[in-house]
């Protein structure tokens, strides 16, 4: 969701960070990872584009001859990687003219096929590690959390326990990415992960939690109208944490193998994809018809594993009128966490 | 084709040459790339057990530590990747199982979209290189071919310039192979390639051409009762080229990177793949299903982009009988050449 958004704010720190790495160090193949790239953003590629042009500038600024790049794409091993693959060739040739430089050497990309909560490289061997709005994707729902019932994510009535389980749930994860990383990032290597998070000390925040409540509440309904087992609901988890940069400190503190280099907190509207809005329309006039096929693209395929095929038509007419009515009362955002992290050693 | 036949016949030329090198060299990371591996042929996978396998009991009698391995699965972009990477998990589980080890290290799977005329990998990066079956395809049909009409590869009819069109494109792209991957492999690293060739000297060989002979002949019946336009057969022909070992052997030199160290001269019989055949009938009872589905996987592409959909069902229908009748008169075989290829420097 509004990746786009999210890189173009984020990209001073990737830029910062890169090229402070590569100043430095110099490696004869460069190795960057994108993890939990995603085939439906071909924004992916993008990124890998905007690093390379940063690196190429300071290698011109250098006086450095060519140098190579080795970018590593990693997905789940269900992603589409065809898709990937097939736009790589004008990827090719875009970076070359973007670039315009004669000795530009070398942009190697591969594929990897995995979950980051393992080791997915070999030992000391990458340099610059990206991910934006994948992390807070848990590696599975919290256990222990069947007396979330109505909700779908921490809402404001979650017990305690609830909380704390996606919490553990998400220091655990995490720890284990920091981990596998430590191992595969050089020593001095930056990771730049953006998560979506909260501003809040709380756990529950609305700002992280309010389109699973609006989602919640549709479920509910449908419940209620006899289209969905209430016993199915109750069930219904998405498996995500949205932690706060100061969790993330903690937890990365705690793990000990990288230093905190940057941190940026910054919001997106749920309106900033709106490709429907007319400038002469009062506000009003958004549809969310961007924001809920986001939303769409994200959730679909819990709901299908979950409640079936069905329901889905149906579910996502009400999210979308469920959300209009939500933003026609307030501006809603969305809350981006933003860290650079440097490999201790 | 037969890959499985083949992959088993030169099986004790890879061990040979993966545990020569290993022993000598024992790489932090051990990079292994399969070039041109094919997503239908899932023994793609077979080859990297079989290389890991052959280390890890070498590794085991030398008492060394866990070994990282690097894999790379090279293919065209259009090639099916997702459905070899969705393998990739049961893949690791039986390496696991066969090797038996408790301290076996990891295996890192990448895909690589490319085409191995060009360069693919980091300079000084690859440790082992592995094609079967994949470097007597060209990069592109011989210029200057229009006046094999009739023909659809190097025939007996085929005039002087054809056959010297054929074998000069395939100069230029083996030498083109050999320059990049000099620059990506290791000195002292080693390629074992499987290519099909031909035992003669002469550049037509019925061993080599006469698949292609039998198809031609179809077609050419298809162009006389109007299925085909003339002048579309004209200018059909085969983007390949089946080498003697001497002529890899001479290409080679004149590239002058690499040492050949072993060379094998296989034969496999068209009926190596058949399934249908049953023992207590005659031998004239093989349906050559098997190896006309076979032609088949690697032929329809180019046929159809070539004269359309329309004509295949009857030109595979034919061609099945086509070969029926041919392999009644006489045992036709296919020539693998096998050669071992030793970095300089």
């Amino acid at each position: 969701m509004q990746q786009k958004q999210v890189l173009l704010l984020t990209k001073s720190i990737k830029e910062k960070a890169i090229k402070e790495f590569y100043s430095k160090e110099r490696p004869t193949t460069l190795c960057i990872a994108d993890l939990g790239c995603s085939s439906a953003e071909l924004n992916t590629l993008g990124v890998v584009a905007e690093l390379i042009e940063t690196i190429e500038n300071a290698r011109q600024d250098l006086g450095n001859g060519s140098q190579e790049y080795q970018v590593y794409l990693n997905d789940l091993p269900g992603n589409d990687f065809n898709t990937i693959f097939r736009s790589i060739a004008s990827f090719e040739d875009s970076l070359k003219k973007q670039i315009g430089s004669n000795n530009f050497g070398h942009c190697f990309v591969n594929g990897v096929p995995g979950s980051f909560y393992g080791r997915l490289f070999p030992t000391n061997h990458l340099h610059f590690v990206h991910s934006s709005y994948s992390l807070m994707w848990l590696s599975q729902v919290p256990i222990g959390i069947e007396d979330n019932k109505e909700n779908i994510y921490i809402a404001s009535t979650s017990p305690p326990n609830v909380t704390e389980a996606y919490y553990d749930q998400f220091e655990k994860d995490f720890t284990m990415f920091l981990s596998c990383r430590s191992k595969e990032v050089v020593p001095g290597g930056i990771m730049v992960l953006t998560i979506l998070g909260r501003t809040s000390t709380e756990k529950y925040s609305k700002e992280s939690s309010y389109e699973w409540d609006l989602l919640a509440t549709v479920l509910n309904d449908m419940v209620l109208e006899g289209f969905i087992e209430e016993e199915k609901l109750h069930t219904f988890n998405i498996p995500q944490y949205t932690p706060s940069a100061e969790e993330i400190r903690f937890i990365m503190e705690k793990e000990g193998s990288f230093i905190l280099s940057q941190v940026d907190v910054s919001e997106i509207s749920w309106e900033a994809n709106e490709h429907y809005y007319k400038n002469d329309l009062p506000k009003t006039a958004f549809t969310h018809y961007d924001f809920v096929k986001c939303m769409r693209s994200v959730a679909e395929p819990l709901l299908v594993n979950h409640f079936g095929e069905s329901i889905i038509e149906e579910l996502f007419k009400r999210y979308l009128e469920t959300v209009q009515v939500a933003m026609t009362k307030e501006k809603n955002v969305f809350i981006n966490v933003t860290v650079s992290l440097t490999r201790k050693g």
